[in-house]
């Protein structure tokens, strides 16, 4: 399901309405909306992604690994008590995480807890492409890189995430051309 | 009044802790927390400052620019519905801008506007280190600043509150050294 706001309406945004919108688009991270709404007008969603998307890669290393920290554990603790932010609690119910069997809730918290302890931030993929059998696989195969690759393949998720964020509050037909 | 909480009793605490306790020191911009967590040991309060201090620093000028937009305006519509954080609100009183005249307080919300039209995000300065006369003598001489300069004056202002949040939680007589 697409969102029903026009890039028109985006661009038209005081930034308190702005940032009450798209403040959790990168999860956690207002700091990414609040840096953007100057470039506004947009010219469709794919602009306005780009935006965050530079935002995101002018971040030191240590502003990525920020963002990632900022995220919660998959199928981790904060799931089971119900304290995930709306959006994330759609995205870990899309890939079947509230559905794992025993045996794969505790290798998911094992693995989680051995990626964590290895990078100093936790595991983040895109959960909405992912089901939770490529999401345990992608954990096995990610826990082999060094920490720097990590960060910068943990962002580029964070970037997925965020396009269909966006995606749920945009109209991605809508630009600023064809509305003149 | 400064912090009790020790540098080594930072230095072990859990990244949930530590954004829990250090997550506003840098107002509604809990990345800045999260970015530095990775840094321990810190050897005293001062270091930790710095490296918060070196995070924004290293913000491109849009990242600087949306810091400066998570602040609220002073004196403001958000301070008069009681909407500001705890920190926010102790330092707008310290300053006395809670106790403005009528004629004050038009003057204040008067040339904020202008401020916020000119630069697109809000005048930022140190409360507890001005009182209501010098912020707005401020307010006046840098609204003629151009963007760039009044970007990194205002994030200047932002590392000094910091600090000052900062020596309300930590002890600053603590260091790694005298502890061993």
């Amino acid at each position: 399901m697409s969102g029903q706001i026009s890039i028109s309406e985006v661009n038209r945004m005081p930034y308190e309405e702005f940032i009450s919108i798209f403040g959790n688009v990168v999860e956690q991270c207002s700091l990414c909306a609040a840096a953007v709404w100057r470039q506004r007008p947009f010219n469709d969603v794919n602009h306005l992604h780009e935006a965050m998307s530079t935002f995101l890669d002018q971040q030191p290393l240590a502003g990525k690994e920020g963002v990632l920290r900022l995220h919660p554990d998959l199928a981790g603790k904060l799931a089971q008590s119900g304290g995930l932010t709306s959006d994330s609690t759609k995205e870990q119910t899309s890939a079947g995480l509230f559905n794992l069997t025993e045996n794969e809730r505790g290798k998911m918290n094992s693995l989680n807890q051995e990626y964590t302890d290895k990078f100093g931030f936790p595991f983040v993929i895109c959960a909405r492409e992912n089901k939770k059998e490529a999401i345990l696989k992608g954990l096995e195969t990610r826990l082999k890189n060094n920490s720097e690759e990590e960060a910068l393949t943990g962002v580029a998720e964070v970037k997925k995430i965020c396009r269909l964020r966006l995606l749920d509050i945009v109209d991605p037909s809508s630009s600023t051309k064809s509305a003149l």
